[in-house]
C-alpha cells in the first residue's frame, strides 16, 4: 500500500474562532504581555478523541508556537497564549483525531466491559506506539517508545490496560502525534500587540506658543519646559502639541476665527504653510514654524521630555494652506476647478479659503500617499512615536491602513490616535484599519444612562477587541455645554470620569484652570488660542491641579486602572450617582468608583458593592480607601451609603482592601 | 493629464453584508422565486453622495445583474432581488461616490444659500454630464446628455438649478454612472435557490415489502401502488423508501434485532449486501433486492408515483454488510485489523458484526468518494431526486460537501435530507455544507417551553438562513415516549405540530394507525418491520387518516404554511396551550394555530391574537375558520377563549378572515 498522503480535505470542522475581526481582515489589539484567549467550535464525524491546539506566530514567520486547548461545553474549545513582542501576530486553531487516545479510550472500554479476546486491539496499540517511535526518529523518546511498544505486544490484557493509561506514555504520544490528518482553521486570526503606553497613558495638550502664558507674544520650544514639568507634576506622561509647522500666510485667519487677520496675529496652526517665510526646511509638514525655533530646538525639547520619562505626541493635520509647498510642487494632488485653479475647502455655504483639501484619489495618488507616510517617518526619525491624526474620516480608510501599516513596519512602537468625531461606523472602521486609539463621544455623554450605555458598548461588544477609547473632557475645538455651565464641580466630575473609565485620557490645557468662556451659543472657546496669543496664570486660583494629580497618581499605582475591558457598572440607588468597579484578573487590585454626576447639588445614595467580583462574603467587613481624599472607611456587605457634595469633591475612588489580619488589628487590610 | 486608472484601493467601506454564512464559505438557502434581502454598512470618507447597488449572478457567470439599494438608518443600506433559477448564485454590494449627485446636492445648497458666483460650479456640472454622454457613446442617451450639458453651460444659475434636479437628467446620469472608483464587497455572498418541494413537502415513509401488510411474506414494488394511493389521499407528496438494495446474508439479524436469524427472516434493509444472490446488478448500492423486483420494476413504480404528482425519496445508508461487493472489490476502503481482516462496526461493548464501516480517509479516499457520488447519480438516472441520508454525521463533512456539490452540478433539483440526530453544531454544519433539509430534535420536544425555545432557535437565529427543519413525530428507529403513553390524542397533537410548525414534515407509516408498541424501556418499536414482516390493517379502527388529510389539505391551500421563518409564537394563558401564527408577507393568508399539548386532559385558555400581524384594529370583529373541524367563529379583539379536548380534537388551525362586507352581510370575510 502506498504511503498515506495528507488528504486535501478538511477532516475536522473548526468554526466560529474568536476573536476574529471581519474574517481576519483586521487585527484585534492587545498589549505586550497580555493574554490572548482564543475559542473555537471543534468537532469531527464519528467518535475519535480530538486533539486541539492553539497556534501562533509573528506575521512573516514560518514557525508556529503552540499550546493545547481544552474543551468547554458543547464542542467549544478554549486556549490562551501570551504575546511578548510589539508586533503583529497571526493565530489559528489546529485539530486532529488522536489515534492513540481514541485507541486508549476504546481499549479501556472493552477491557472494563469484560471482553476477553483483545489480541487484535493490543497489536493495534503496539503499532500506534511504534509509529510514534518512528516519528521520534533518533531522539531518546524513540528508544523509550519502542520499549513500551514491545511491552504492549507481549503484555497480558490487564497489563496493557495499565500501560495504555500510563501518564508517561500519554506525554510521549502527545509529543509525537500523527498530524497527517490535521486541519487548521482558515482564515487565520491576527492580533497587534502594542506597547504599554499605546494602551494606558495620560495626555496633556498645549500649544508651544502658549507655554509662557503671555497675551502679546508667543513662546518657543526652548521655553516649554516649565509647562512640561507642570504636566509631569500632575502625573501626565504624554505631551501633545497641536501642529508645530509653519503657519500659512495666505487667507490667514484672525482672532475668534475671523476671516480677516490683523498684522501680528499668529494664525491658526492647523493651516499649514508656507514656503515663503524662510522656513529652514522649505515649509510644509516636515518643517517647524520659525517663530517656535528650529528643528534642532524641537529635537532638544523631545529629548528633555524623554529624560523626564514622558513622550511627545504630534498632531498630523493634512491641511494645506494656499502657500503650502505641495500647492506649488504637486498641484495635481488637489481638487481643481474647470478653470484650472485649486479649490479651497467648503461646507456650503461656508468657505474655508485658508485650506486646500488634498484629493486622495487623484491619478498620482500613490505618490501623494507615500509623501504622507514620509512625513510621519520624518518625525519618527526626530524621536516622535505618537501621532494624533486630525479628521481622519475625511480621507480614505484605505489610505490610513496603508500609511499606518508602513510606518509600523519600521516603527512598531508608533501610536496613532484617531480624532474622528463622526458617525459611529466610520469611527469603528478607522480603529480596525490601524488607529491605536480613538477619540469618542464621551465628550458629550453626561447622564448616568448615556454613560452606562456608551461604555457598555465600548467594553462589552466586539469593539473591545480593537477600539481603545482615549477620553477627553475638552479639546481646543470643543468646550462642552456641561463644562460651560457646571463650574468647577463640572471639571472635577469630567476629570474623574475620563481618568477612571478608560486607561487612556487626556486634557487640553486650560482644563485644569476650569476655563469655560465660550463663543455664545457654541461649544467652542471664546478667544481660543487656536487663533491668538493667550494670557494665562497657570496657577490661577480655583485650579484643580491637585485633584488631577491624585487621579493620575491613583492611575499609576493601580493596575486595575491599566486595563480596558474590566469595567463593570454597579447599582447605585440614585439617577445622579454613577458607580463602577474595575479589578485585575487575579483580584489583587480592586477599585470601586462613585461619582455624583450633578455639578450643582449634593446627592446621597446607597451603592451596591460587587462582593463576588471582589471575592468578599456577604457579611464581610472590608476597608474602602478613597484614593482622592485619602480617607478610609469600614464597610460591610453589599449595600453602603455615600454622600457627595460636588463643591468639595464629587467622587470617591475607593481601593477595596480585604481584611487579612486578626480582629484586634483593624489595619490589617490588604 | 493621463487617464485616471481604477485605483487599486478600497474607496468605499462596505461591511457587515448580510446574509453571509461563515464569510461566504457556505451558501444560504432560498426557494426559487423567493426574495433575497441583502443589507450592508456602506459609507465613505468626506461628504460624497453614495450610490449603492445589490449585484448578483449565477455562479460561473461573468455578468452581474443589479438593483439599487436604499439607505436605512446609521449607514445601513438594504436591497432585494428575486432569484428564479434552481441554481447557486453569488451576490455582493457595489458602491461609489456619485459625482453627479454630489455636485447636484452642493449646487442646490449654494444656490439656495444665495451665493452669486456659480460659474465654476455650472461648468463642473456641465463637464459631469458631458462625461456621462461620452460613456453613453453612440446611444440616444448620449445625444440627450450632450444637449443637456449644453443647456447647463449656457444656463443662468436659476435655470441650472432646475436642470440639475430634473428627474430625466437624474435617470440618465444614473444609467451612465462613473464607476471608476467603485468598490465591491468581498467575499461575495452565496445563495442556493432550491425548488419548491425542497422547502415545502409532506413525506410518507413505508417499507416496500410491507405494502401488502401481511405477516408472513413481503410485497414487491409492483404491489406498492395501493399504499402510494392511500398516502396521496392523505395529502402526502413524497414517498420515502428505506433502503431497497439487496440485504446482506452474512451475520443477518433476526426479529427484534436478534443476532441470530431464523431461516426465512427477511433481514434488515440497512445492512446492504450482497453479491452472491444473483442480484441483477451484482449487488450493493446500485442494485435492488431481488425479492422486491427488478430495477425495471422500481422505475415503473417511480413513474407511477410521478404520474400522481408525487415524488420518490430513497434512503442513502452507507452501510456495507460483509457480503457487499465493495468488500471484495475494494477491501482497502475499510478499516483493517493488524491481522489484515476487516473490522466490523462497534460501540464498545456492543458489536455490529453485520456492518463493515467505510474508512473515508483511506489512502484511496478519492475513488471511494467518487464511487459514493456515482451511486447517487445512478439513482438520479432512474428518476429519483430526493435522498434521505442515513447518519451523515459519521462521515466527514467535507465528503458530503463534495458529493452534494457534484450531484447538484448535474441535477440542481436533487434534494438531500440529513438524518443526523447528534450534537447541535454537527447538525448545523451538515446543513451549511449542502444538506437541503435536516431531521431535528422536534421528535423529543413536547412541552410549551421546549417547543418555543427550539423553534425560536430554528427560525430566529442565523439557522433560518441554511437549516430547513423536516419534522418527524416518529421514524422506524424512534417511537418517542410521548407517543407510547399518550394514546391517540398524542398522535393528533404531534401531527398537528409537525404539519404546521414547518413547511416540511413526514411520518413513518403506522403513525396514522397510532401504532405504539415499544421495546420495554426503549424508544424503539416492538416487532419493528426493520427486522421482520409485519401484518397490518391499513384502515384499522382508531386511525387518524382523516385528521392528517385535513392537515395536509390546509398545508396545500395556505401559502402561509409554505414559508419557514414566518413562525411567531403568541401568548396563551396556559402552560398546556401552545399558540402561534404564520402569515404571508402581503398579509393575504393569515393562520393562527392553537394546540393543547396535554394528551390526557382538556385545557382552556385565553389566547392572544396578534392583531398587528393580521392587520386588525383593536376592536375589530373577524372570523376564525378552523381548517380542521371546518367550524367558523366570530372573534373580537386580542383576547379570546378556547377549550380543547384532546380526545376529540386537541387543536385549532384557524384561518383568519377579515370582514370586508357590510354589517348586515356576516359572511363577507376574506
Amino acid at each position: 500500500m502506498k504511503k498515506s498522503p495528507t488528504p486535501p480535505f478538511i477532516t475536522v470542522v473548526i468554526e466560529r474562532m474568536t476573536p476574529l475581526l471581519d474574517g481576519g481582515r483586521y487585527p484585534v489589539k492587545r498589549r505586550v504581555g497580555e493574554d490572548l484567549v482564543v475559542e473555537a467550535d471543534v468537532f469531527k464525524d464519528g467518535h475519535d478523541v480530538l486533539s486541539v491546539v492553539l497556534q501562533w506566530r509573528r506575521e512573516g514567520s514560518k514557525t508556529w508556537a503552540e499550546t493545547p486547548m481544552r474543551p468547554l461545553d458543547n464542542d467549544r474549545w478554549t486556549g490562551v497564549c501570551s504575546l511578548y513582542e510589539n508586533a503583529v501576530y497571526e493565530y489559528t486553531v489546529q485539530a486532529w483525531g488522536d489515534t492513540f487516545r481514541s485507541w486508549q479510550a476504546e481499549y479501556v472500554k472493552k477491557f472494563d466491559a469484560g471482553l476477553q479476546d483483545l489480541l487484535s486491539e493490543i497489536l493495534e496499540g503496539c503499532a500506534l506506539v511504534e509509529a510514534a517511535a518512528a516519528r521520534a526518529r533518533s531522539t531518546p523518546d524513540a528508544v523509550q517508545l519502542f520499549d513500551i511498544a514491545e511491552k504492549i505486544r507481549k503484555g497480558a490484557p490487564a497489563e496493557v490496560r495499565k500501560i495504555a493509561c500510563w501518564s508517561e506514555l500519554e506525554a510521549l504520544m502527545a509529543a509525537w502525534p500523527d498530524r497527517s490528518l490535521a486541519t487548521r482553521h482558515e482564515p487565520f486570526g491576527r492580533v497587534r500587540t502594542d506597547r504599554e503606553r499605546a494602551a494606558c497613558a495620560s495626555w496633556y495638550e498645549f500649544f508651544p506658543r502658549s507655554a509662557g502664558g503671555e497675551g502679546d507674544r508667543g513662546s518657543t520650544f526652548r521655553q516649554c519646559l516649565p509647562r512640561v514639568d507642570d504636566a509631569k507634576a500632575m502625573g501626565f506622561d504624554v505631551i501633545y502639541f497641536p501642529p508645530i509647522h509653519p503657519i500659512g500666510i495666505s487667507k490667514r485667519k484672525g482672532a475668534n476665527n475671523s476671516v480677516t487677520c490683523e498684522p501680528g496675529e499668529p494664525g491658526v496652526p492647523y493651516a499649514i504653510g508656507n514656503r515663503h517665510q524662510g522656513c529652514p526646511n522649505g515649509g510644509g509638514h516636515k518643517d517647524v514654524a520659525p517663530e517656535l525655533g528650529t528643528i534642532g530646538d524641537f529635537e532638544w525639547l523631545v529629548a528633555e521630555i524623554h529624560k523626564r520619562g514622558m513622550e511627545v505626541a504630534l498632531d498630523f493635520a493634512l491641511n494645506c494652506s494656499p502657500d503650502h509647498p505641495f500647492v506649488h510642487d504637486h498641484p495635481e494632488w488637489f481638487y481643481k476647478r474647470p478653470d484650472g485653479t485649486i479649490k479651497y475647502a467648503e461646507n456650503p455655504p461656508k468657505k474655508y479659503e485658508d485650506i486646500y483639501p488634498l484629493n486622495f484619489s487623484n491619478p498620482d495618488w500613490r505618490r501623494l500617499w507615500d509623501a504622507m507616510t514620509d512625513i510621519i517617518l520624518f518625525w519618527c526619525a526626530c524621536g516622535v512615536r505618537i501621532f494624533r491624526v486630525d479628521n481622519p474620516h475625511t480621507k480614505p480608510v484605505a489610505f490610513w491602513e496603508d500609511l499606518i501599516g508602513k510606518v509600523q513596519a519600521q516603527y512598531p512602537d508608533a501610536v496613532f490616535l484617531s480624532e474622528a468625531f463622526t458617525r459611529p461606523k466610520m469611527m469603528r472602521v478607522l480603529a480596525k484599519a490601524g488607529f491605536t486609539q480613538s477619540y469618542t463621544y464621551f465628550t458629550w455623554r453626561n447622564s448616568k444612562h448615556e454613560l452606562t450605555e456608551y461604555f457598555t458598548e465600548l467594553t462589552r461588544t466586539e469593539m473591545r477587541e480593537y477600539f481603545r477609547a482615549n477620553l477627553w473632557p475638552n479639546t481646543p475645538d470643543i468646550l462642552p455645554t456641561f463644562l460651560q455651565h457646571g463650574g468647577r464641580p463640572a471639571f472635577l466630575i469630567r476629570a474623574m470620569l475620563a481618568a477612571t473609565l478608560s486607561p487612556l485620557w487626556g486634557i487640553y490645557s486650560g482644563f485644569e484652570l476650569c476655563e469655560n468662556d465660550a463663543m455664545p451659543g457654541r461649544e467652542e472657546y471664546w478667544q481660543s488660542e487656536k487663533y491668538q496669543f493667550k494670557a494665562r496664570d497657570w496657577n490661577a486660583p480655583g485650579n484643580i491641579k491637585e485633584f488631577i494629580t491624585r487621579l493620575n497618581t491613583a492611575r499609576r499605582d493601580n493596575r486595575a486602572l491599566h486595563e480596558y475591558a474590566n469595567l463593570n457598572f454597579q447599582h447605585a440607588e440614585s439617577d445622579h450617582v454613577l458607580c463602577y468597579s474595575r479589578s485585575t484578573p487575579a483580584r489583587d487590585n480592586l477599585l470601586f468608583a462613585v461619582v455624583n454626576l450633578d455639578p450643582f447639588h449634593t446627592h446621597t445614595a446607597h451603592v451596591h458593592v460587587p462582593l463576588e467580583e471582589f471575592g468578599l462574603g456577604g457579611e464581610d467587613t472590608y476597608q474602602v480607601h478613597d484614593l482622592i481624599s485619602d480617607e478610609r472607611f469600614l464597610w460591610q456587605g453589599r449595600r453602603n451609603y455615600v454622600e457627595l457634595d460636588p463643591h468639595s469633591c464629587p467622587a470617591h475612588l475607593f481601593r477595596i482592601r480585604r481584611w487579612v489580619g486578626r480582629e484586634q488589628d483593624l489595619d490589617a487590610f490588604q
